[in-house]
């Protein structure tokens, strides 16, 4: 899938695209066309990939992409034609190079694309409330209902049925049919993504979006970030409470059930059927399971396998947790 | 009390309230009429009530309810002259017949009676920002502020002396007199109350509403949900601090202080004079006496008696708490 | 300095200050003329300052200030040449002398000098969305962005290349150069600052400010509170996250790092190059030193020192945490 809401600016040629780059060694680079930057799983044959982790090695294994930034220690776990570039740090210069492809994805000024949505013609049988803006590229289905004072920023995607409340801001997201979004959200901004810089941090773009399935409902006052190279994505018929952050790249699976002020750090999936207790954190790059249940306060640091009951910071088995606080 | 602000339908005869409901045995039901759907305290003898817990029991004893909803194992608890209706999900089917009770208790959309405040007459001596709005059924009292893009949705209730400030909204909410709303505060929206179900969770009503009692304040962001079944409440001079989260139906005493961040989950009841630190969080259905102090980043999972200090999660007495952690 | 933003409505003589007060020992005060409050640092020959703790003992010693109220216990660390006037409640008298300085730091309705944003000439480069209100006193530099809805309230000065997004509201605050405010942030609101009192809570003045230095981004929906006797400050190029609560009088250093949801209640300090992870709550009174790493859902009670990683609530050592969570 290209991206649907970022323009690509390229092909470049891969010599253009890596001539600021920290190379390991020194080398001299073609004029081979570059399309796109992807992930390895999502990588064509005439796009350039990264691979910074041993962790997604078996992602490695299968890529298409024609050349790949990584590290020299991990070579061996990308297919032969697949073209090596040996950096001293991969996300960085991956940063760098996606800068290139998508300028618009690092920068979230306020839109300003937006129009009065009575000077619009939505086509489309949607009620809506005083003050609310309406940016570019935004579809909305029928029966929607838009509260008062909220701005649908450029590049939405809006189902059918679905509920927006007063004060809410939506960007580079799509919500499927029958979502609601209670007041005062802001989802599908940038996440908290930079590299630290003594003086001044390097922002890096976020060329993700947010998806968020059928059925869902997000309460007020939540923060859902869209995905730097990947999406953040909620799954169908989930529903989230008031006062929840979701960080960039977050899976959240089907069926879900997220208490009030839960915070789930970048990156970490969630199984289906996953409950999860009030002001519960999860870090980063985990993978819970499915039918999990999180006690409310937990603090989850390691992945959780399918069908466990876990409470307590750092979390164990919730038996367990019980009996050590009786 | 009959319900101040959710226009009750009924009555209805007991045989159409229970048509679609799934009985434990089939049963026969004539064409009494029910006034009204309450919680076992509040029911008089033409309502129906229902009793799912033990927990309740004394309550039960008392009822003057004509019929109620309830399990088999429960009905030595209830008075003899009160019809005992045997069901498989009490909360299920209480959802169901509240519904038909009042079936604008169930949907939040944004509220789409309102008018800018300048074209209203509120007769009284309240300074307003610009672009604020108010619905249908709002009073305020004199003195008040109300600061810009603020929305008064329908069925509020302003003392005198209050002040809200910038972005606020409120709905199906009392304050009494000289109470402070600080900005980007959403209080009186319906709670996170639903029966999780494969493909469509089923929401159910909130027929309660919301009171905050005088001198009280309330900090920037913070969010409080309105009753299912009963009200949330807020006592006298009672302060929220930024970004506390309330859920339904909870009542919060008098001269208590809640520091940052804190959540409490729903149906919890905290006395008079409670203290509570920063991020704490309390589980639902708790009772928290008179006097308590709970430490900042404590996680709360069991009652606490009168004129204790606890911390840690979960809580312990505080002595403890600082001994096991010299 | 003297305070940039509230009107000092002083002098006035230390019998006129000191006539509501509860002196410990009746005295007699002369004429003296006194021109201002301030904290024991920062007070000149003419000011008034207050000493209530032997922490600050070190201050105490080097004092300028030609009054100072204070315990009996304390009066050996003052300089000889400073008259001390000794009370039953230090705070609740500087709070209420305070009032009489600078009245106008206690309320914070809504600030009703705003105009819209097209209405004034602000003689600078500035992009603006819809509905952006400005108050009196407000300075913006050149080639800033400020989003829809947000309203720059009285007392604000902005540098130049600042991205201020929607929905956000400041006042009483300072941004240097190239600082992101990211959409719905409240800042420059009083603290949660109160002498508790049965009936009616007694609020103290915030007559500090925020200052946020240059190259820092503030993510969505965080709160932080100006300072009561000092300033809030943050540091150059320090990165907040979504929902950050950050209480009066916190100082913040430079290329610091504070993850999703975390809160630092009021008066502590963090030294630079200071990582929290997501969650991680911070008592009041603290002092975090430089280079500190604080893993994410720690509860930190008491001090840290330099160059020190810790987790846990309360937090410990990071490797000790890990070894006992094993």
């Amino acid at each position: 899938m290209n991206n649907p809401f970022f323009k690509n600016y390229g092909p470049f040629s891969i010599k253009d695209l890596l001539k600021d780059s920290k190379l390991v060694e020194p080398e001299k680079f073609n004029d081979d066309l570059i399309h796109d930057i992807k992930d390895l799983n999502n990588a064509n044959k005439n796009d350039l990939t990264f691979f910074h982790s041993k962790k997604y090695y078996s992602q490695a294994l299968k890529t298409k992409a024609i050349y790949c930034i990584t590290l020299k220690n991990l070579s061996d776990y990308l297919p032969k034609e697949c073209k090596k570039i040996y950096v001293e740090n991969v996300l960085l210069t991956i940063s760098q190079i996606t800068k290139k492809f998508y300028p618009d994805a690092i920068n979230d000024n306020f839109d300003n694309t937006v129009k009065k949505i009575d000077e619009l013609n939505l086509g489309n049988d949607v009620e809506y409330g005083q003050n609310v803006l309406i940016g570019e590229n935004v579809k909305i289905g029928s029966n929607c209902f838009i509260g008062h004072n909220t701005i649908i920023e450029k590049n939405v995607i809006i189902g059918s049925n679905c509920s927006i409340g007063s004060n809410v801001i939506i960007r580079n997201t799509i919500l499927e049919d029958n979502v609601f979004v209670l007041d005062g959200c802001v989802i599908g901004k940038k996440g908290f993504g930079f590299f630290p810089n003594n003086k001044k941090n390097l922002r890096y773009p976020h060329i993700g979006i947010v998806i968020i399935g059928e059925n869902s409902e997000i309460g007020c006052g939540s923060t859902i970030d869209r995905g730097s190279m990947s999406n953040t994505v909620i799954g169908k018929n989930t529903y989230l409470d008031n006062q929840v952050h979701l960080a960039h790249n977050n899976k959240i699976g089907d069926n879900c059930i997220l208490a009030g002020q839960v915070g789930i750090a970048g990156s970490s999936s969630l199984g289906n059927n996953v409950m999860i207790g009030g002001q519960a954190g999860i870090s980063g790059h985990l993978k819970i399971g499915n039918n999990v249940q999180i006690g409310g306060g937990s603090g989850v640091i390691k992945d959780i396998p399918d069908n466990t009951k876990v409470m307590g910071y750092p979390t164990k088995n919730l038996r367990q947790f019980l009996k050590d606080n009786k």
